[in-house]
């Protein structure tokens, strides 16, 4: 019965969700940049601005397979009376015709090679019929050809020093074939930040753990780990922690040391055993700890950035810079520590390579809400929903299950319905802002 | 000049590109299992369906911070004249309280804590009032208790054995939480595909060399090998190779003997040194090869599926069965190269993972079309496309660059518009169908 501290216990001021990942966004910093190969680059996030090195194409290609002409020589050409071009050379892939296309000749060319001098056109195969003329090889072409056709010119694509990406941009496959065909056989990259994971609470089992009454076992490391490697980060994940408040304090100031980010889960809400809530609180208050073995507060620079925020799930949800990192209190129940990762744990890790403050917060679009949704308190609430496109219309559909002590809902929710506080919940067919996941 | 085959070399027909994907995975076979631990599941496919382990929750659990009471007990509550209940223990997190709540007492509990026997309602910490009475610890309850209030009781969220997900599911975060939580410390899961990636054509480059007159770099492989890694494959990168017939068979059969998808680029077009296209030709005819060194084809059992589709880009896109495995010839435009890998290669990769055959399909949305597109033939086309939402309606925006050739657009693409053919493009306002990237 000790500890007992009843309902003002901490005494929290709750922010406003944008206000909190504000907060949380100003707090880390951008991390170190690293340099890897080409084909270990998707995903990663670019340090620098990356640009053209040349022209692209460098020169002029053929769109096709066929022959390279000059179009004037084509000009009364028709099925009826093809233009006879003698051909004077078949340029192979990655060569340069050693000959220019001169009136009344023609050069045999593929796909991507380089079109002769002399030539202005090409003009596909399929259009073109080979033949023998006094012992020489010919092509006959049946149709006029369009001066540039089938070329695409030096530069059409991009110019030497356009951009091609910028720094913060994630990686995508596509990227890597526009950075491979500029040289880029390595590239600058943030580093990876390296991501803590804790759970805290008596309750906790090992996963592998056969089920005791009153314990649960520790769901939240696997998940809150997986979203880091999700969101970029390498994540290590510390175990569980007991209520007590040294060993805490320890294990904190241990993750502290090898992290840039530390989450920890539990331990955030009023009870008697939420040790990261006192943990929490003595940053606020700015008393250095008199416990020697706590070398994870108290000190200089240590803030707490909020331990309260204006939502359901999560309002417990906490946040503060120790030894110069930052530290996310999650909510233990899963619902409410998956929403806290979405808004605040995967927006610092998408800043600290690279995103803007911006990019790095949820993507948010409106969706007609496919069933109303009853409220449960006047909170602002952040629902799990299936989304579907049915005529081009975005429908938010809520999954059942959505407590926030619940998890059956949180591998299908592909969005968080954002629901403004307010006495009653949105009616069916309205449109609302869903975070997408 | 050798090998002039003219316009009709290796008269393809041409399949539908449904027709052409329904080939694709009726070939491939879902492949091997493996168990991995937990904490490495996210991103693999489960090979079997899991269950839950027991009832959850396994207790009655405590949904917060508070006081489980008897109902019965607070019902003249008020806040003038709160029921007293005597608070006979504290139960810790993962504890069983060691005694019932009898009438006239309360049992203090956390959020997620066993409810005591007896009790049938857990009232909120901040709707009580902690006093002493005689010496004795009470809490005064200011409210009737509803029964059942902030309690969750056992078998709520699942019943013991209901389905957790099916075989060939995609492992969010969030199955990692259910899957911990019912004690699956491993997870069976699909093997990884083993997709080799192997670039041809004589004008290609490694990425780090300087370029050189009528060269360009290969800028595919790393394309590819990213977005078969994207889908759960291991991704093989084998290299270049020249367009040489024996020196493509021998690395063809070196590629299939490792791997279980061979995906190549280029070679596929009709032209003079399109080895693929030479290549699957050959399987067509059936005739067993001659040249000894060529181990890779004429095998019982090989077989074409297609070598052109009616697709724009990406017409010559090819596939084969050949020693068992499966063989795609993707073009090695960049863009035909891309849509070739989205309708084909990665719907193979995920059926091989367990994805039924409809989820292993790209995943299809109708959209507005937010500018008119012109066609420039009567073919179906895949026209690179951003995507946003307005007012709930999802809207596509048609990429400018795209061109097959063109790869300036690929990394902004997040979807393909297709286009049914038919003479002309649909006009801005009208609903497409799109393929979501």
């Amino acid at each position: 019965m000790q500890d007992l501290q009843g309902s003002s216990r901490f005494d929290r001021r709750a922010v406003k969700v944008d206000e909190a990942a504000r907060l949380v966004l100003e707090a880390v910093r951008t991390g170190g940049h690293e340099i890897v190969p080409l084909k270990r680059a998707a995903g990663r996030r670019l340090s620098e601005q990356m640009r053209a090195s040349c022209d692209w194409p460098p020169f002029a290609r053929s769109g096709l397979d066929g022959y390279a002409v000059r179009s004037a020589d084509t000009a009364q050409a028709s099925p009826q009376a093809p233009a006879a071009l003698r051909v004077v050379y078949a340029v192979a892939a990655g060569e340069l015709a050693p000959v220019a296309v001169e009136q009344g000749t023609a050069v045999r060319i593929m796909t991507g090679g380089a079109v002769p001098e002399g030539a202005d056109a090409v003009v596909m195969l399929e259009q073109t019929e080979d033949a023998w003329e006094g012992g020489q090889p010919v092509v006959r072409v049946k149709r006029a050809a369009a001066p540039g056709q089938n070329i695409a010119p030096p530069g059409e694509e991009f110019r030497r020093g356009s951009l091609l990406a910028e720094a913060g941009a994630l990686l995508r496959p596509g990227h890597l074939a526009l950075l491979g065909t500029f040289g880029y056989a390595n590239v600058p990259v943030f580093a990876r930040p390296r991501v803590a994971v804790l759970a805290t609470g008596a309750e906790l089992l090992p996963v592998a753990a056969p089920l005791a009454p009153g314990s649960i076992r520790d769901s939240n490391s696997a998940m809150v780990a997986a979203m880091a490697e999700q969101s970029g980060a390498v994540a290590l994940p510390l175990g569980r922690l007991a209520d007590d408040r040294t060993t805490v304090v320890q294990a904190l100031a241990s993750a502290l040391a090898q992290a840039d980010i530390v989450v920890t889960t539990g331990g955030v809400s009023v009870g008697d055993y939420d040790i990261m809530a006192a943990v929490m609180h003595g940053l606020r208050s700015g008393e250095p700890d008199k416990d020697p073995s706590n070398e994870g507060s108290g000190q200089a620079g240590d803030r707490l950035l909020f331990n309260k925020v204006a939502m359901r799930p999560g309002s417990p949800t906490s946040a503060a810079i120790v030894q110069g990192k930052l530290l996310l209190a999650l909510s233990g129940n899963p619902g409410a520590c998956f929403v806290g990762f979405e808004l605040f744990v995967r927006p610092a890790i998408l800043h600290m390579q690279g995103a803007s403050r911006e990019a790095a917060l949820p993507k948010v679009m409106t969706a007609r809400l496919a069933a109303s949704y009853e409220k449960g308190s006047p909170h602002e609430r952040f629902v799990r929903t299936r989304l579907y496109v049915d005529q081009g219309m975005l429908h938010a559909d809520p999954l059942a299950f959505g407590k926030s002590s619940m998890m059956a809902s949180i591998p299908d929710a592909e969005g968080l319905i954002r629901i403004p506080a307010g006495p009653s919940g949105p009616r069916a067919g309205t449109l609302v802002d869903v975070l997408l996941l």
